[in-house]
């Protein structure tokens, strides 16, 4: 392979706008939680895209500290006046159901009614997103100007909800490259319709997953789509005896915006996936690209990076968690989101994973002193002029070929490219003389 | 006990420094040397203000490559002329005659007194401070402008002292704290007459330990209250094997003039106590403080920073050794030291010992993803709206907690207040999340 | 010895300007090639200056991934025109016959001659130095001119050589020192009629060597006086067992022209001879020097920090490899290297080994707190003024022997002359309070 495997190339740029495009309208309007038929329905529609390996986990289920919640399902729900008229309907928007929501069904004045409606002083015509899934309870979510006007009552109210066992359900793709070395990418499935978190993140997740399923990569990739922190910590609690194999990773979401790229660090802060994507996202937009230091509040690189388990797993968003004005309320919509920004970070994040997925790691197999390089076809015989570009690659990966330094490092070190070094390192393979380490 | 618990109320301003200066008047007349009654009258009147146990070490006793000396005292000395008139009169100033003199009552001429007579050319107006504690010697310290005008004798001689078998005094005033780890402070109290230095280091020293006392810590401290360099070596000889409770020091000294504050770096360079007191008086005084790199050279500092010692203690003076025109001289009197500087002398040693005492550390114990917080209660039930300062504090301490980070470090890390993250840690060590590690 | 002990002195600097010009213009003329009797000859030369022991490798010789090839010697090379008329002749510049050439006798038209000519187009008017170690062939080398000149033949071509089983000379001049522990200095001594590179560093590394060996140094130093490449490696392979014994080392060479000293880092980057190196060349220009970081392409610092040797070897050269326009060309010729710029090299040398040599790391025997230096006749008797330089010395080199920090780390760390800190040591160990560790 080489190390722009999984570019996409000139003529693909509009098709993978487009299938973005299209997977974020796809993905829209379903009514996703941490459990139930909206994330059974997001996974069927990435599955589309991408083979998807789906794992239901029983309610019940003792994960580390928590415990898998009962499934939540929702058919319909709103509040009408005297008349029938529904004031409040599900079926105008999903977020105007709490989620997980219990079931309720009965006429109530507006005193009894409005400890159950949540609205945002601050933003007055959006109606908020307001989940409750530790503790049984029932609301909607309405515009405070809404809320303001809608009268004394009396209400019918009614939500045809269900919370009962079942399962939790998340998906992997996996990927198999020629090392078991895997790189993990995470992004969550449970928020309903908010069009930048997170359906940009998975239809960017499902399309990258696509350019390096055919790409044949030299490393292991791991995506896993999964409801936010009770997914990943179900995902970390099932696979606690496999971390050793995890390479690198990133949580990925929120990157349709017109916020800049964005990388956090690992809470280790220099490891491998630390120093790549620093570097290419920086080349990619050097004006506007941001990196920012690890902290414990955010998606789940929270959960990869606490403190007893420690993963070298960063995360790219554009703008995340409350830095946009339409954040977690229904102004985060399909208008705020463009083919433009998730193409950047498409291109992103096939930069990253091209600079992982080559920053091989050699050995050399003759590292007293230089071996004869013109023995092994590796050098000119006429001495006397300074060596091509090629002969100072297999110096340079001669050189730093002692476990420590992959490709990516090397070419940092010497300012040669790392295609450049990428051949000199088969060549010296071919002759023997250095041999892979991962 | 929180943060704040050493500092110093707004009312308490007044009386404190009152206290400190009070205390600097009733200490300056008294003549000390290394041994003898001036350093017991001294320690008496520190032991008004703070319980002290008072040590005696006998002459002879072996203290690594040192031995304590004999004991001095001293009564009486001049140098008369022929009519009995008293040109030269220890009563006059304890500096007119060199410590650890040995008596003498004799005739002299001019002759042979001059090679016993002291002054110091550069300051003509001045007494110098000379001492000969390890050569059995005599003299007198006399301006230079006294010396130019003695005329030819002959004087009478008189030293009145006693140089012989005794013992060596320091004391110590243990405040026992919760935990067992030593937070070490020691000022020298072995320099007759001289104001800066250090009866302002010895009344600052007194107050702090009386703040600390009454404001139960969670460490312990240890003040020590012990003459230059022979005082720090035979303590440092008699608790050699207690060495490792010390969890941090600092050498206080030197405290009342109008230099800025001096924050001196342990050996070690980057202790907790050198990024700690570096903090808290750029703080305090961020125009002025200053942050000077460790040198062998000073006072006790020396000792407990030798490299078979290499104690994490650092320094706090305000202009040190050569520093002011005064030093080592007459001109070191009340004149030269302020309440004012003495004041915020000790607001920065409270200020230190509040960080070092809040900079506790702890172990998650759930450290694998996330604890379900809100099972704790320690999480609002309600999702959708960004974390309290309360919860950004309670993540913050989870994911650092690894037994490597204190509360202040945290703070440094997290930008958040570190009575939040204290409260967050009680709290979390009530859930059980957390357990001490102090 | 003292800190400037191999430093030149002012009355030495016009014969040691003299001696090197004398030897740069007695070596110019010969015809070197990596083996053969040009080498021999060049080692008799400077085996006049210092003694040097010569080593004879024999063909065939296995060397790590190398063999010791077949001994090359030279008498005459012509092309002639039918009228017997010499237009290219060795006599006139050796660097007309390409090295390693095997024997040829032929009358030949242009086209069959055309193939065996070298000229280098972007420098019409000079000869182009090559060779052809490990391809049997021949060639000549001439100006691009003269080529474009050449005329349709036919010629005679003679080369008179033979490449037959031999052996492969270097040679050493060892100075034993105090201590075993070793300075590697290695020079290239395989380029023919090339000025700067490398007639300036054999000339520079002799006189280098002669100033250490009538000065009696501490260490002992290793200089190597071999061809390139083949040479280093054929040395690292019969001491590969003794390398343990190399504190440091330098690749030096091309030390003549008008560039600005030059030192490059070892591939560890930070050692010893690193921080040294840099310190002593900026001082001595802090204008101009230039310190550059590893790289696998250069001298004999690629066999030296190969990744299975990795001694800590710099390299110091003045331009170095392509850096200046008649490198690997007849242009670098006597008249591009000067007296000055020789001198400012050795100058730079000496100060380099003068503060190796110096860098002496001791171990305090008492150090738990400070010995009591009055007693040891290492600190004035009288107190109450502040220590003279020289017991400021003997403080700091107390508290920093603890094995980690030499003389010349000490000196950067307290400001103080090293040459002080020298005295302070010597009287330290004189008393028994410290010992040496090298």
């Amino acid at each position: 392979m080489t190390l722009d495997a999984f570019m996409i190339d000139a003529q693909s740029v509009h098709a993978e706008t487009k299938a973005m495009l299209t997977l974020l309208h796809d993905l829209y309007p379903i009514c996703r939680s941490i459990t139930g038929d909206g994330v059974r329905a997001t996974l069927a529609r990435i599955g589309r895209e991408i083979p998807l390996e789906v794992h239901e986990v029983p309610t019940g289920t003792q994960v580390f500290d928590w415990e898998i919640p009962e499934e939540w399902n929702i058919r319909d729900a709103y509040i009408a006046d005297s008349s029938g008229r529904r004031l409040i309907d599900f079926r105008q928007h999903n977020l105007h159901v709490m989620g997980y929501s219990v079931a309720v069904n009965a006429r109530m004045s507006i005193e009894d009614l409005r400890p159950h409606l949540h609205s945002d002083t601050q933003r007055p015509d959006a109606i908020p997103y307001r989940t409750s899934y530790w503790r049984r309870d029932w609301a909607f979510c309405l515009s405070d100007r809404q809320l303001q006007s809608i009268g004394p009552g009396p209400f019918d109210v009614m939500i045809d909800s269900t919370l009962s066992p079942g399962s939790l359900t998340y998906a992997e793709c996996l990927i198999r490259g020629a090392s078991s070395q895997e790189i993990l990418i995470s992004t969550h499935v449970c928020h309903p319709s908010l069009a930048n978190d997170n359906c940009s993140g998975m239809a960017v997740a499902a399309r990258l997953a696509a350019l390096i399923a055919g790409a044949n990569p030299r490393l292991t990739y791991r995506f896993l789509f999964a409801p936010g922190t009770i997914g990943a910590i179900t995902w970390l609690a099932r696979n606690e005896q496999r971390l050793d194999r995890i390479r690198a990773g990133l949580v990925i979401g929120l990157l349709g915006d017109s916020g800049p790229l964005t990388y956090k660090r690992s809470r280790r802060g220099d490891s491998e996936i630390d120093r790549i994507a620093a570097d290419a996202i920086h080349t990619l937009d050097p004006q506007s690209a941001r990196i920012v230091p690890f902290s414990p509040y955010g998606y789940d690189e929270r959960q990869f990076c606490a403190p007893g388990i420690n993963l070298p797993v960063g995360r790219l968003t554009r703008s995340a968690n409350d830095e946009y004005p339409e954040y977690h309320s229904s102004g985060d919509n399909l208008g705020i989101v463009s083919g433009e920004s998730m193409l950047q970070s498409l291109t992103a994040l096939t930069k990253i994973c091209c600079m992982i997925d080559g920053n091989e790691r050699f050995l050399n197999l003759h590292p007293k002193g230089e071996p004869r390089l013109g023995k092994h076809g590796l050098f000119r015989d006429l001495g006397g002029r300074g060596p091509a570009d090629l002969e100072q690659a297999v110096l340079w990966m001669l050189s730093q070929s002692d476990g420590s330094h992959g490709i990516a490092d090397i070419a940092a070190a010497s300012s040669l490219d790392a295609d450049l070094l990428r051949q000199a390192a088969t060549r010296l393979q071919r002759a023997g003389l250095i041999r892979n380490l991962d």
